[in-house]
C-alpha cells in the first residue's frame, strides 16, 4: 500500500520530519511517501499562503494518480485543497486537521486545539464546524510561535505548547490536538508531561488513510466529488492539468 | 495487540460472524477476540434491550482489563454502555456507530444510515448528534428486518438493504453506513451493487481501535472518564464489580 | 393518582428525603410512592454506576405496571434508563434532569446548573442538548461534594452550593437548577439566599408528571417507544423481565 | 390560587371556550379567570394582529398585578408579549406555544405542530427555536382554516385537523401539538382518532402555571426581566401604564 | 427614492440626530425622512417599552404606504414590529439590529455588540440567532448607560463605549456593532480610537434599504408576509388601522 | 469610488455581461471595473476549478491594491479565495454568494438557491452555514445546466431556472437566490414570472460593496485578516506576489 503524504509547503526539512512521524505509525506493509510540491510558500500561516499552496498539492495528487498511489494525506492544519484533491483521487484523501479531530473525538467527549499563530484559529474553528466538531472542540489556543520557528531552540516551543495544552485541559477538554504539522514530533513528549492524550494530525491521518484502504473505502464519487470536467485552463496551471488528464 | 470485540447480545452465531469480519481487516500483528457476555438479550432492537445488555458489556470490559486487553469494540449500533466502558478501560473503547460514522464522514461531505427497524432510528439520530454528525448524516432509513432475521434467506435482507441504500444516496449522501452489526458481511456486496462506498461499523471500529493503539492514544482519564469510585453495589452486579476492582 | 418516584440508588435515607419533597408539592388527590430498587449502587456519580442502576429502575417500572401506577419519576440527575422506562410504561415517565430543565426554562431566557462532582458535568451538558436546552443552559458548575456527603454537616454543602449558584447567576442565568436529587431539600433556602429562582428536579418532575396525567397525556407509543419485543433474555435480568411480561 | 388566562383577542365566545378547557384540568383549589382585553383584533393570524394584541395583554397583566393574581397564561399560539408580560408580573407567565411545546417534548423524542394558516408557520418555527425545540419539532403543518372558522361546522375543522395530525405522525413525530387556542376543545377527540398523544397548549399552560406556583417558582427578576423603568409614555398606552405603576 | 427612517420612541432630538446620520450616507437621489410616532415611550430599554412602541411604528408604516414611501428603517436595536411592518409595506423594511449585523458580518469572520443596559443583551442575542449570526456574534457587552443619557456629557458615554468595544475585540471579534440608535454619532470616532471597524445600524440600514430598492427587491409577499387580513379591531388601534386600510 | 468586479474565470463574454449588470445598479459616482484574471479555468463547476481560479483572483486584488481600488467583488458563487483576498485588500471584499445570501435574508424569513449543477450544491450549503444562513436557506436546487451553456438558447436556461425557482418557493422560501454569476441577467425576468423576489449575487455584491465604502467600513485587520507575512514563495505564484508586495 502506498500513501502519499503531501507537505503543502516547500520546506524540505519539514517534509522529512513529518515523513518520519508518519512512517513510525504506518503498518509493516505500508509505504509512506513524503513529498513537497514544486511550487508554493515556505510555510503556511495565512489564508493567502494556504490558497497559493493548493496548486502544488493538486500537482502532487495528479502525479500520484498517474503512479498508482492508494491514499493521500494533506499535511497542513488548514486542510487546503481537500475537496479538490478528493475530486482528483480515486482513493481516500485525508487532511491532518480532519483526521486529528476525528482521532481526538474518539478519546472522550471533548477536545481542544493548540495551534501556532492566533490568526490561524479562525480557520481551525471553521474546520471544526465543517467536520461536525463545533461543539466537541471546546478551546482553540495559539502558542504564537511561527511554523518555521517551532524547531528553533530559542523559541521554547516545547514549553509554550505545554502551557497552552494545560490551558486547553483547564477549559474542560479530554484530549488535545496539535494544530500544526510542524508540532508532530512533540506529541508523545507533551502527552507524558501533561498526563492527557495529545493527538498529532499527521500520524492520525496516516493510520486512518491506511485504515480506509484496508476497509476498501474511498471518497464517494457519484455527486460532489466526481472527477472534474475536462475544460480549457489558461496559464500556469496548464502543466499539471495535463499531467492529471493523462493519468 | 489484543482487541476485544464485544457482541452485546448472546447470539453466538452473530459473535462468530462479526469476529470474522473484524479479523479480515485487522493488521497481521493484531489479535481480535470476539466475545459474548454471560447475560443479556438475544438481540437488541429497543432501549430496554440495550439497557439490559450493558451489564454484560461491562462484565467483558472488566474481564478484559484483568487480562491485559489493549482496546475494545462494542458491537451494537446503539453504542450501549460506551461511556461506562471508557471509565473502566485503560485503552481506547469504540462503539460501532461511532466508528462507522467517523469512517463514513471521511468519504465526502455527507452520509446516510440504513438500519433494521424504524424504532431504532431515534437512537441513531441521537448518536449522530452526540458524535457531531447531526448535519453530516442526511438520511436514516430502516429496512424493517429484525436483527436475527437478517441472515434468514426468506427476509431478502440483501435486496431490501440495497433498496434503502439507494434511497439514502438519492437523499444526497456521499456514503452509506450500515446500522447493525448483523449487516457487516453484506458490506462489500452492497457497495459493488450500488456503486458507492458502504461502511460497516464493526470493521471500521476494529481498524480504528488498532490505529489508536498504534498512535499510543487512549481515553482521557483526568475528568469525566476517570475510573469510577469504589462503592457499595447491591445485588446482581456484585460479581463482576469485584472482578473489575481486582483488575 | 399514583406516581412512583424511583430513587435509582439503594440509599434508603435519600429515598425517604426525596419522597418528602415530592409529597410536599403533589396535589391533594395524588399519592407519591418513593421506592428504591432491590439492586444497584449506593449512589450515582459515574457512567458506570448510572449504567448499573438501570436494571433496578426497570424492575421498579415493571412492578409499577403490574400495580396500576399512573406515572413515574426517575430521580437521578443523569436520567438513567429513561428511554427504556418509556417503552415499558403506559403512563408518562419523567427524569429529574429533564423536568428540572423544562421548569427552569419557563422562568426566563436562560438557566444554569449546579451539580455535585465535576465528572458529572459532561452528562448534564449532553442531557441539556438532548432535551433542547443546549443554548438555554449557559453554565454548569460543580460544588465537588459527593452525593452521600451532601447532608453531612462537615461538607458545608449549603455554603458551597450557594457559592456556585451565585457563579451561575454571574454567568447570565435567570434561574438555577440543582443537579442532584440529594440537593432537593436545599432548594427554597438557597433561593431565598441568592434572590433568584432555584429549581429542584424531584419536585418539578412530580408536579409535571401529575400535570401530564391530568392532561391525559402519556408517551407516544407508535414508534420508538412502543413496548419492546418479547425475546430470550439470559441471566440475571430474567426475573423482572418475567414480571413485566406478565403485567 | 388565581390564574389569569388571557385570550389576546376580543372574541368572547373563544374566551369562554378556552376558559372551560383550562378549568377542566386545573386543580380543585385553583381559580382560572378567563379574560379578554378591552382592545385588540377579533382574531390573530398575522404579525400585524399579534403586535396589536400586545397592549391589551399587558393591560390585563397590569390589572392582574393590582388584584393579586398568582400566574398568567397568554392564550395565543404566537405567544405575543410574553417577554413584556414577564417584566410586569411577579408570578410566572406562560405562553400556550411555550407550554404546549414543553408538554409535547415530554412525550417522546419528537413532536409536530398542526396550526391554522400556512402564514403562521414561520412564527411557530421561530418559537420552537427560541424555546429550544428547533430539532425536536420535526414538522409544522397548516390546515388552512382561519381561527374564527374552526367552530363553524362547514369548515370541517375536525377532519382537516385529523388529516394534518396524521401527516405529522408520518413525518416521525411521537406527539402532535395543536397550534391554536381555538383548537383546544378538539384535543381529546383527535387523540382518540389518531391513536397518538395530542397536546393542547391552553390546558398545558394552565397546569404548568399551577405547577410553578406550587413549586414557588416565578420569573427570575435580576436581569432581563426586572420591572421596566418608569418613563414618559405618550398617547394611548398612558392609561394602563398608570394602572400598572399603581399596582 | 424616499426612505422613511422611523425612530420608535418619541424623543425628537434623537429623531433629528439619527436623521442626520442617515442622510450623511444616503445617495444623492435619496430622501431620508426621519419621523417619530405620535405615541409610545420616550426611550426603549425593556420588552415592555419595545412592545408599546410597536403600534406607533405601524402607524408610521401605514402612513408611509399612503404616501408612496419606497423603503423603511425601524431605528431601535430590538427591531420592534419588524415582521408586522413587513406585512404592511410594499417595499423593503429593515431593522437597525438586522442591518447592522449584516454589515458587521461582511467585515470578517466574527463581530461583537456593545449595547446600553445589560438587560437588553438577551434580546440582542435572540436577534443574532434569528438573523443567523448566533455563532458569528462572539460577544455582547453593555456599557450600562441608559439611552437618553448617552449624549449627556456626565455619562462619559464615549469613554465607556470605547472600553467595551476593546473588550469585544479581546473576545476575538473582527468588528464591533453599536447596539443602540443613540450611539450612531459615536461610530467613526470610536472606530478611529480602537483601530477596528465599528458599525452603526442606523446608517447601515439606510444604505442597505437604498441598495434593495436599487436592486428592485422587496419583502416576499406570497406567504408569511402577505398583507394581513382585514378584520374587526377594537379600541385604540382602530385609528391607524383605518389609515392603513385606506392606503 | 472604484469597485473591481473580478470574474474568476477567463471567459470574457461572461466578464462583460456581469459588468453590465453591476454597472446598472451602481450609484452615479461609482466606477465598476469588470476584470478577468490572466490565468484560470474557462468556467467553475468543481472544487478543482475553484481552487485553480484563486491565484488569478489574488493577482487581480494585488493589482487593484497597487491602483487604489476601493472595494472588490469576487463573482463566482463558490466565493473562491475570499478570505485570502480580505487579507490582501485594504477595502471591503465581498463574494457573490455571501452578498446574495445577505440580500435574500433581508426579504423575509427564508430563502432558497437555484444553482447550475447538482455537484455544486454541497459548496453552496457549506457557504450558507459559514455565513450564518444554514437554517435560513431552506432549499438548494440545481437546474443541471453548465455555466457556459446558460446563454445557449438550446439549453432553455430560462425555463429550467423558472421551474426550479418555483420548486424553491414550494419548499417555503420567501425569496430565491440565483446561484451562478452567469444567471445575473435572468434575474428580473424570472422574478416577474414567478411573482416573488429573485436575487442576483453580482448586483447585490456591487451595491453592498458600495454601501460599505460609503459607511467607511472595511475588513477588520487586527487578527485573522491582517496582511499575510512576507515569505519565500517558490514557482509560479512568485510574479504576482511581487506585485502585491510592491503595492
Amino acid at each position: 500500500m502506498r500513501i502519499r503524504l503531501i507537505n503543502p509547503n516547500t520546506t524540505q526539512s519539514m517534509t522529512d520530519a513529518i515523513g518520519r512521524c508518519a512512517s513510525d505509525v504506518a503498518g509493516p506493509l505500508t509505504l509512506v511517501e513524503a513529498v513537497s510540491p514544486s511550487m508554493g510558500p515556505a510555510s503556511i500561516e495565512s489564508h493567502y499562503e494556504e490558497a497559493l499552496a493548493v496548486p502544488g498539492i493538486l500537482e502532487q495528487v495528479a502525479l500520484g494518480e498517474s503512479e498508482g498511489v492508494d491514499a493521500y494525506v494533506v499535511a497542513c492544519f488548514g486542510d487546503p485543497g481537500l475537496d479538490a484533491a478528493r475530486e482528483l483521487a480515486h482513493g481516500p484523501v485525508l487532511g491532518i486537521a480532519e483526521a486529528g479531530m476525528h482521532a481526538a473525538a474518539m478519546l472522550g467527549r471533548t477536545f481542544g486545539i493548540v495551534t501556532t499563530l492566533e490568526r490561524t484559529t479562525g480557520r481551525a474553528r471553521e474546520l471544526a464546524h465543517r467536520y461536525g466538531f463545533g461543539d466537541v472542540c471546546v478551546a482553540i489556543r495559539a502558542c504564537e510561535i511561527p511554523v518555521l520557528a517551532l524547531d528553533d531552540p530559542r523559541s521554547d516551543a516545547y514549553g509554550r505548547v505545554v502551557a497552552e495544552c494545560r490551558a486547553v485541559l483547564d477549559a474542560g477538554a479530554d484530549a488535545v490536538l496539535l494544530g500544526c504539522a510542524g508540532m508532530a514530533d512533540l506529541c508523545h513528549r507533551v502527552s507524558d508531561e501533561i498526563g492527557a492524550p495529545v493527538v498529532d494530525g499527521v500520524s492520525s491521518a496516516t493510520v486512518f488513510a491506511e485504515s480506509l484502504v484496508r476497509l476498501r473505502l474511498a471518497t464517494g464519487k457519484r455527486g460532489e466529488y466526481a472527477p472534474p470536467p475536462v475544460k480549457a485552463m489558461t496559464g500556469l496551471m496548464a502543466g499539471f492539468e495535463r499531467a492529471w488528464a493523462d493519468a
